[in-house]
């Protein structure tokens, strides 16, 4: 049996690389503990890392904007080959090349059973949900490793049907285990369809995702829009309009100037609490993005809040912010008959489809986001040049597999 | 001709019943000028009204809660005989009596086409969606009055099929011009369905029709929170569960006394900007009701907000609640995945189907609210009493034709 | 360890009780084999019958209308105490009271990802969907007996919270294993809602289930049409309007009569392929109710049809009919702008909500279908009355556990 | 005033262009004394015909198929300069250049409320529905014309925005009128989305643009069906995979070959009730290709029928086929659990978004379906070409104005 390594959050602006235990086909103390459920887990299965992603919302963790101690592992975008399985998985097999969708769930649920994985109840005794790596999340160990273990496996995987076809896209493939669903869901909860005009807060990988999801639902036009010039180039590459929000042009204007009226049919927040004001120098105010959409949104307009807010940020602006409470401009959503959806991407509702699209090469969603190719140790510099705004999504390859 | 008398506004906690000219079949001056529509309007009808009720989003412009001017005319729930109609009015005629939705609609943009009818694009030059006798909403004449003018009728009159038995059932048929259809449309869009559990924050008149709706959506359990001993006893002669807000107790703990488990699957927001904290004393705080329905509220949970939040409240708490910014948990909403449906109801969405039920004498609204029939002159005493807490919805009667 | 005694098809007409093994926690064989899925079943329980219905789909195989052949165990209407479970069994108990849906489903593939459990991919060699006890649905063992297997029990069962609540409303909640979620889906995708008229073809327990379903979903009016006085009077007894279709009236004018206009909102076909014409004497006619409900239902309508269609029918009344080609009037629907539900009720979809309706005392699904207890010796007379017609719905009670 | 010329069905196999009267702003006849209306119409505007174009569904009458009388106008693809308006049209003005459904629709009643547009209840005394130019169809007058009457005209028309633009893209709007949307509707009925595998069953113009439709709704394959060897090689060009029902091979295998499996996820039936058999030398049977797409289509798979089906057809293969009765295989459907959606196209659902498409330069449907420009006086010419089989979507220009 050999061991494993695993990138571990080390404090405030830090992370490494460390050896862990290979996983065994256990569920977490924490869950076993906190929900009286059996530890030996025939439904589970090993994988060996084909491909692991670094997220946004790791960035969150990782700047100390969470109450994530030090020595949390990391890593939920996985996608890796079947190595082992316990007597219950039936249905992937060794040598399997599968996605595993970043929220772990057990399938046998109401919540699965409503398509709602993202708020699975068997999973985190502290809340509805859980996510590899990731505090207050249930106590499951990352996937930024060489190896992890997947609960209740033939629910949670998504196999590619062809080994070597998946190899040969594994850059868009590996876009499947959070970004491009939670892109998409943010532009399909937004009300995203043929000939829609689309705007999306944040040009992030989410927000990069969320915009060409935007394209695939057939949008007329996508507007993107950040502070960040290389990742609005990034945007302009696949052919979104961009608006740039340093610029101290009002946002209205801007919109107005690009689709000849001053709103648009679906908005995205793919920004989350840690945003900032308009302008260059501006501080962070955690409802801008949310008040943006709204006032750029037709009535009527649903809107898409895939970015992250948090029910408490040690790091927030003021005290109500330290427990997620913000100044939201209810009575404009309200007066324009605004509806809401917040809350994870529960991939499994969308994972397979995307897939579809990417293997009948129908989907380029690697070249949309950038993807970057390193290896497991080149995490810790990956996650510093992320946090200063580098326009790409880093893809560790751990054991060399990408071509 | 005749002539008309009306509701006005005459300054804070202040109504009288004032002459005015009897309506003509053109719009008023500010869609006019505003829009650039017609004066003449061969698609209006004049309705004498049968009945025309109180609502408790009158009472935020009686109570100085608006930028209501002196001399607002007031009145939306309307509910009238036609006596005369334009020449492009096919479908409905003079003898016919109808009931009016409070929003109207013109029927030709694309709003209305997709049956958002509360946003329609053609008839406030202010922003979307218009009302009878309502601050900012197009400068329609109210319906508190002998006559009424109803523009683009055939759109917007819901005609009952048959005259003696709409007389026989009047006091049930005038809930659809708002009451009833807002609150079903607030327990619908909670995701309310058989076997739901539901929890409405309010007694008052839509919180009894959203509570009321719960039940005919097939509930198997609706709690009513109020602090008014009046008003729950309302709600506990038709069946609910109540909570009493003012008992020191917390929300989640009644919760769970009854349910068993501290969560409800759906929740309803019947109170809007004008909440109180809890407790016997508390003091206005505008997001306590949001907040509370995301704290009780299951994960995966929608959440149907039709009471009322504004853009401008010269009463408000705070600099931030002048303008309708509120501290909403969002967090708290977003770890839940729960989405968020705001905004006037879109009557037509509904109000054929309840009719239909109320005529089949499958619902029985009227009881469930409470309504009192009163004379026009009764108003102003009306409205006093309801802002004191009245567990009744009172029914205008203007022309004694309600046996 | 004890043995089993199950109900068997021992040709037309004919079914006895025999003796067969006690099941064990292994999958059958054609699925094993077809499929290529382990034996061993970790993921399985073993439920000692509380209540076990006959369901008149068994009719078809009884009346030698399917390829069934001798010997085949019938029962797919289980509710049991779970007595064994195997290893990856983590969220139901030994001493736990479930419902069982009719519909064995893996909870792993695409189908049960959808929620479609009715037509789940790895179940049945034969094709997607299986179920207990029935000809070409995957050679599991019928449940009419003392003790039964219940493969992927996390996800099939549907446990009641509390066992003496449960065994105190057992004759309600015996009908969520099939005819109560499969009458509300006829009537639920016949698009039934608040305020809808009904009309539903048959007045066996599918069709009452149907009716009562009509109403829980808020119909203004349900119509049941059959041509058993005594089954129509059991639609009576619960509020539903009834046509006797052996009248030699006019079913369309039947309805005019009724409703005063000669369309009803939505209809269900409760029925199938073993339909007769009109009149008291006519013979079988398999298209005649998919025709009639075409007929008089409103242009727009959806049609839901839960009555069984079959790909192969030995008793069929010409060469088209025993391939299961019938003379459909596609183009009178066509005109109408209809759309058309089929298949197997998805029964989870359903069940959970259905189950908390009842417990919460609103639904008397027991009553309205005529609920009455047998032993299990009783099954082969019960299979007999109910052939003939009887208005009632057979519950067996192997072990005289219901009061 | 001017004169007026449409083309004219002269018997089977023959039209003509002749002269009638130029159009009034009044009802026809039909309607005016079928349901009572007003004959003035003051919600009408005149419409100069930019383009306006010959459809499959008008060949059903052409060619004797239909209970059309010689005498019966046609043409219902319609786009116009709008020339004249009555005293209720507010919206639309003159020299606006627009879109007309091909569905006549009040915008008042039941049907419209719902967008159930293709089912309007006050626009023909014969059925719900009604159409221009078209047998049964409420004695509208057709479009293949100099000049056309549009009632309701407010609701009716979809005006562009801008003029220059419109006529420069002339030849793509002219397909919102009836095939785009009606292709849309097929594919969008079928289920498809984001990933999905499509058949689609005829690669007439409806086909095409289904076919067309579906990759904007974001199939990962599209895969049409004919026996027409121009009209498949017109599908490969924008990229459709192609099967040739003339070849002799199984339809199950030939898509196997293509998709690796023998099903596909969407379906749709772009044919009708004038389908032949499968070979070369196939005579009718109405009911093939519906058969053929539930043997085909996924377990849960929806089936999209835009083809027509009609209620009466003289010449139909015998006496069940000459009342619309066809032997449709629905024991097959039923056992797959398929679901089904008939009827004509609502244009009014979709011609917005899709023109948006459109005006982004985002959708090439005019090259898609093969658009070819002729004047007036080649209509006969070109409708026996386009039943010949001509590869061609045939757009007439009465006036000259496309480029």
């Amino acid at each position: 049996m050999t061991g494993n390594r695993v990138v571990v959050y080390k404090g405030p602006g830090e992370v490494a690389v460390e050896a862990v235990d290979y996983p065994k086909l256990e569920l977490p103390e924490d869950v076993v503990n906190g929900l009286g459920l059996k530890k030996k887990a025939p439904h589970a299965a090993i994988l060996k890392l084909v491909t692991t992603n670094i997220c946004g919302s790791d960035q969150h963790m990782v700047r100390g904007r969470t109450t994530a101690p030090v020595g949390q592992s990391l890593g939920h975008e996985i996608t890796g080959e079947v190595v082992e399985v316990g007597e219950d998985v039936l249905f992937v097999k060794e040598g399997d090349i599968c996605s595993v969708p970043f929220n772990i769930a057990c399938g046998r649920c109401r919540m699965c059973n409503e398509g709602k994985t993202g708020v699975c109840l068997n999973v985190n005794p502290a809340r509805a949900g859980a996510a590899y790596g990731y505090v207050d999340m249930g106590g499951w160990i990352g996937g930024q490793a060489e190896y992890v273990m997947v609960p209740f496996a033939d629910f949670n995987l998504l196999k590619f049907p062809d080994r070597d076809q998946a190899l040969e896209k594994i850059l868009d493939l590996t876009m499947l285990s959070d970004i491009f669903p939670t892109g998409y869901h943010g532009a399909y909860t937004a009300g995203t369809t043929t000939g829609s005009t689309v705007y999306v807060a944040g040009a992030g990988p989410v927000g990069l995702a969320a915009a060409y999801s935007a394209q695939v639902l057939g949008a007329s036009v996508v507007i993107v829009g950040d502070m960040n010039a290389e990742r609005l180039a990034q945007a302009k590459s696949f052919g979104c309009e961009t608006v740039d929000l340093s610029s101290g042009n009002e946002l209205v204007d801007m919109i107005e100037q690009i689709l000849g009226e001053p709103e648009v049919d679906a908005a995205v927040d793919a920004v989350g609490f840690e945003a900032r004001g308009h302008g260059a120098d501006a501080a962070e105010a955690p409802a801008t993005v949310l008040n943006d959409i709204m006032s750029i949104s037709r009535a009527g307009a649903s809107l898409g809040i895939p970015g992250l807010y948090v029910t408490g940020d040690p790091g927030g602006i003021d005290e109500n912010a330290k427990v997620g409470q913000i100044g939201v401009r209810l009575g404009l959503g309200w007066a324009k008959s605004h509806s809401f959806t917040t809350g994870q991407c529960p991939v499994k509702r969308y994972n397979r489809q995307l897939m579809n699209l990417i293997l009948a090469d129908k989907a380029h969603i690697a070249k949309a986001v950038n993807a970057a190719r390193i290896g497991l140790d080149d995490a810790p510099a990956a996650y510093r040049e992320f946090d200063k705004g580098a326009a790409k999504k880093y893809v560790i390859d751990p054991h060399n597999m990408v071509a």
